[in-house]
């Protein structure tokens, strides 16, 4: 049976019809509208013109999955709280309910990218997974036994906000050190930066023109290709941060499958294997510990609406 | 119905005969043997013991649940490897199904406190917990909804390994500056006496006679109550390499309960009221966190038969 999956973001709220192997028949994207209730207006005229445009009605789908930034109370169908989209309280369910009686759910949106790569994406035929969205910040969902997990009151998952020095660097949520201070594109940025500016005549400065403020994720990346001493130190460096923040998840969940998604997760096996190598090196957190695999991210763009639908 | 808890330590073997309450009956304890085939032996006798001065047959119990130091498999029941008892690759259901036909199961010791704790001890009327037991390590348990979460092959779990600093002090693990490094017994004492070293007139040296050696846990406490500076600053930093740990898993897991157990937990409120300050100035991980509450274990040394019972 169908499902529908919607994902909202700060600049597109994307609708999907998805079918049960996950994959979407037709979607419909229309920018993120001003006002919470013009968002979710949008959602149900976007919705039903993908059951028009297929002929179906909402007695044929299994329901309709909602992913959205911020703080969620998923048990209550709230968007409690989202920066990203300036939201506040926002009864995703309840309003979508007045429009569709089907059975609808909401969750975070690193959550439910966990649960399509792990249910149709990078992780299909696994249970038991956690997924680090490597971007701005660090997003993280973890998936026990093929059921999303996440904590009391859906406040739990914040794997971006295990801190891996406590005397390190100041995080966005107030504590230090954080995974999403090393681990994130922004770290990433701010490290190479800090390296450029230790180092005049890394190549990395004419990759960016001579301008430090065109520095992106790829930057260090892609200079460390062309053998720059400076770009593989901070590549280096920034696989070992990461890799940190992977074997505390391997001692605390034990996944079988570790997600790396996000932009950065593009370097593919360039980076993925590094991160094996590093795992290797500390017995995936000690001596007779259970090979986790790491695998990239491979739904993309679309891991938000599969995602949703899977939440149905 | 009854049922029966089997607590294997490297010092003594302690069997239980405990009510649906949690209440220890009757309990059976001896020395550790020398090879697991004379402790699995002396276990089958003493729950005999048992059953006879009860009146009772192994009908009349619900089963026996067995926690034990080390890596288990606990789907298998069997003990991989540890190194307290020196057992390597022992398949204690398998023993024991030999002797009793009746539902038989085997956990970590740190699970099977966390799950006593849970059902009957501090944590009772709450479903979703994570305890940390301080000893000579740091002990990790997490129940979700009630049921113990192991991880993957049940080798996850183990929260003494998430660091807290990654370029920090050796763990026995291989890797660095993880929480039982810090927050273990053993780390206290060390940072005592580091403390002690650097202050030469500190009350900790009559405390301890003089004796470096003869500091123990109870050392930097003691001496803070008698208004000793340096004392103060061990306990100080002690409870803030604590509370980061805590704050971590309040972002991963979001409990509603954090429960500390080992010998430390012995201190009471006076330990418990400055992790909780320590906790609402980080606003539990983040604001709008919901608050965990943290209590002090309250099964003390029959938390490991009661936990035990709990697995069946």
């Amino acid at each position: 049976m169908k499902a529908i999956g919607v994902d909202i973001g700060g600049m597109s709220v994307k609708v999907g019809l998805v079918d049960e192997n996950g994959f979407i028949i037709q979607k419909n994207v229309r920018k993120t509208a001003e006002t919470p209730e013009l968002v979710l207006n949008n959602i149900v005229e976007q919705i039903n013109e993908l059951l028009i445009s297929n002929n179906i009605t909402i007695e044929d789908i299994r329901g309709i999955g909602v992913g959205s930034p911020g703080l969620i109370s998923s048990d209550k169908g709230i968007v409690d709280y989202s920066s990203n989209l300036k939201w506040d309280n926002v009864k995703v369910v309840k309003i979508l309910s007045k429009a569709f009686n089907t059975n609808i759910k909401l969750s975070n949106d690193a959550n439910v990218a966990a649960l399509g790569e792990t249910i149709y994406g990078a992780a299909k035929g696994y249970k038991n997974s956690v997924m680090l969205t490597l971007g701005t910040g660090v997003g993280g969902g973890v998936v026990i036994e093929g059921k999303l997990f996440e904590g009391w009151q859906s406040k739990g998952a914040e794997l971006g906000h295990v801190s891996l020095n406590i005397n390190g660097d100041k995080c966005s949520c107030g504590r230090r050190g954080c995974l999403e201070v090393y681990a994130s594109a922004t770290g990433l940025i701010n490290q190479t930066k800090e390296q450029m500016l230790k180092d005049n005549d890394s190549l990395m400065w004419d990759y960016v023109d001579k301008d430090i403020n065109k520095v992106n994720g790829l930057t260090a990346f892609e200079c460390e290709k062309k053998g720059d001493a400076s770009a593989k130190l901070v590549v280096d460096n920034y696989v070992s941060y990461l890799s940190e923040g992977i074997l505390n998840m391997l001692n605390i969940f034990r996944p079988q499958v570790i997600i790396i998604g996000g932009g950065i997760s593009g370097q593919g096996d360039n980076l993925r294997l590094r991160i094996v190598k590093y795992l290797e090196e500390y017995n995936y957190g000690y001596v007779n510990a259970p090979k986790t695999e790491v695998l990239m991210a491979t739904l993309g763009n679309d891991a938000g609406i599969i995602g949703a639908s899977a939440l149905v």
